[in-house]
């Protein structure tokens, strides 16, 4: 298989877009990231795009050839990919094979989410979609509850505590203060997250990720033609998929994800690097449990050893690993469709030198780390500055 | 890359399924084809699965990774694709490129939909979600009313009658009379189509394809190792992919899909066939109309000729070019993420002279035409026997 690189990246401000439909998010993002390839749309062969719950929050399916043709690409060939939280992964990942195998060379991949145009009963309910509708979700439990069990369990078992837990959300915040396209400016304290309203026991309002509007796209091409647009080509230099089971009912454990564990070896083997070279990551934190549990599953810490070294600052931009530079989904806000696509776009954005106020020094090889639902879909992406 | 082979293939029976959830119907049909490939589920790499609503219909996202778990795949690399009735047809076309890059070795592919558990008014929402929500549906027209127009324009240009596209459903009904799987068991004649309610003026209820339940399942494999799994391979000879505008109104023409004639010419040059090599066909009878435009787009027709040849037999099994023998989605069903896996379905029994009653004589090469909407997404493959 050939070497695939990232040749461009365009993003929109997360958070309440009313004035903007699902149309004008992804042709903005889209738009954005040609721009940024300096590419011209005829030259673009295929589009993957990424989107939970179109049909539930816009009435909208079948919506990557709207996107296709809202970006000015005719006649080409659009799949749209739902893998819940984990579809612009997904749908990075395809984008991925579709180069390497040579089956397209120039590719489009994107990820959008409208989700504010619904009540807040109605997300909810689509949200839940993404855990077991019969086994889970109909029995009772919201998807937030899905994390609430594995943040008591973490807990139980590790003497995890609610204010660790409030640290990855303060950090993720202040990190998102450098972002102009998150949906939160505002500096928290572990005091604010604690007082914050109770969700599911013991995650509060600000240990969670929000429903807000929002989308990101990349550009692909192969290596050996990508510097025809860039000086700067970011090479995919790994990339894994794993699934596990939807009900959390059915794993071996409650305090981790299993797919996580898997899909970064696979990932980090066919970069032919180790955990101890990764530069930085974007981690899934979806809740602040989630981003604990990630950077322990991933490898870089042992099990119940990472809320400690993250309320230490290990994880800051200026720490042993920067996790979340972008303001992770607690910072930047959860469109879900494009979550998964936008940590492809921090981690772009750091390795070419070009994420100003948030840049890690010297950072040459990234990690993104994309889950779906409780861990039943993870898309494990490995990064690095191209020789 | 490489040559790759169908090894399996699996039905549910197509119907009214008030017995069967969604996770029953994806189970009885992955579990036929594992069984028809005699493969063990530790052997399968990855999953494609082809379902277009079921946030919808069931409140169930996520689906691909519900399916692995259900037909016992255990941390695979699962992937949903929505593409509306294109959406089999896609997520196919998906599995063929992971195992033609080397990506993965075995693959399966699925398509699923349950669609008979919520009111007729909602599965007419969701099913409008095909066409453009902003443009088109949000102003009042149905789904149906689109291929309406495209019937009425195509009556006005080239003199088409009702009794003609009658003969479409006529056909279908008959040939699925032969398919055990089929939702619909009962010969009709036009004057039954003639009478029948009127849906959207020209199309009456037996223009259309029904709402119901059902699922398909197809094993993929490099042809290298397939003759491990099968005395008859059955080569995946051509894929092609090409999209369009949502809205009608953009279009150059309503007497046709363009993207239908593109996807042809590229499939049809990859696989290193004519036009007059094809054996059998199965084209997208969403609507009467949608066939004879079908079998004109794909270039088996003369535009403005197909419904005078249909009526006078040619695309009966013993015609010319039979054109769905499996009984089409007229006569089977249309549960919408099924029919572009389960036309696969068809031509593999064809290609392997499996198809009984139904079986075209001599049959070694065979296509597949899917559409999404009213031609926003149309998937093109050819397959013959292996050698």
């Amino acid at each position: 298989m050939r070497e695939v690189a990232v040749i461009g990246v365009g993003l929109t401000k997360f958070g309440d877009r009313w004035e903007a439909g699902i149309k004008d998010l992804a042709a903005e993002a889209g738009l954005a990231a040609l721009e940024d390839a300096k590419i011209i749309s005829s030259e673009i062969e295929a589009l993957y795009g990424g989107i939970m719950s179109s049909g539930r929050f816009t009435d909208q399916e079948h919506f990557a050839a709207l996107l296709a043709d809202q970006i000015g690409l005719k006649h080409i060939s659009a799949v749209r990919v739902e893998n819940a939280c984990a579809s612009g992964g997904s749908a990075f990942r395809l984008g991925y094979m579709a180069v390497a195998s040579g089956m397209h060379d120039i590719v489009v991949v994107g990820g959008v989410e409208k989700m504010t145009d619904v009540t807040v009963n109605e997300a909810t309910t689509a949200l839940g979609g993404a855990g077991d509708q019969e086994w889970e979700l109909s029995q009772g439990i919201t998807f937030p509850g899905l994390y609430a069990l594995m943040a008591r369990r973490h807990m139980h078992d590790y003497g995890t505590t609610q204010e660790q837990l409030a640290s990855v959300a303060v950090k993720n915040h202040g990190n998102a203060l450098a972002n102009k396209y998150a949906q939160f400016h505002r500096k928290i304290t572990i005091d604010d997250v604690m007082k914050s309203k109770m969700i599911a026991d013991p995650l509060k309002l600000l240990d969670c990720s929000s429903i807000c509007d929002g989308a990101a796209a990349v550009v692909l091409a192969p290596m050996e033609i990508a510097k025809k647009y860039t000086d700067t080509p970011i090479k995919v230099a790994g990339s894994a998929q794993v699934g596990d089971t939807l009900r959390l009912a059915s794993r071996d454990s409650l305090t981790g994800i299993a797919a996580t564990r898997i899909a970064a070896d696979k990932a980090l083997a066919q970069a032919g690097v180790e955990r101890k070279d990764i530069d930085l990551a974007e981690v899934h934190d979806c809740f602040t449990i989630a981003e604990v549990m990630g950077v322990e599953d991933l490898g870089f810490y042992n099990k119940g050893e990472a809320a400690k070294a993250i309320a230490e600052g290990e994880t800051m931009i200026d720490g042993k690993l920067p996790v979340n530079t972008s303001g992770g989904l607690k910072g930047c806000g959860h469109p879900v469709g494009a979550t998964g696509v936008k940590q492809v776009v921090e981690v772009v954005e750091q390795l070419r030198g070009d994420a100003g106020a948030r840049q890690v020094n010297g950072a040459e090889i990234g990690l993104t780390h994309n889950v779906g639902g409780s861990g039943a879909t993870v898309v494990v992406h490995v990064f690095r500055r191209a020789d």
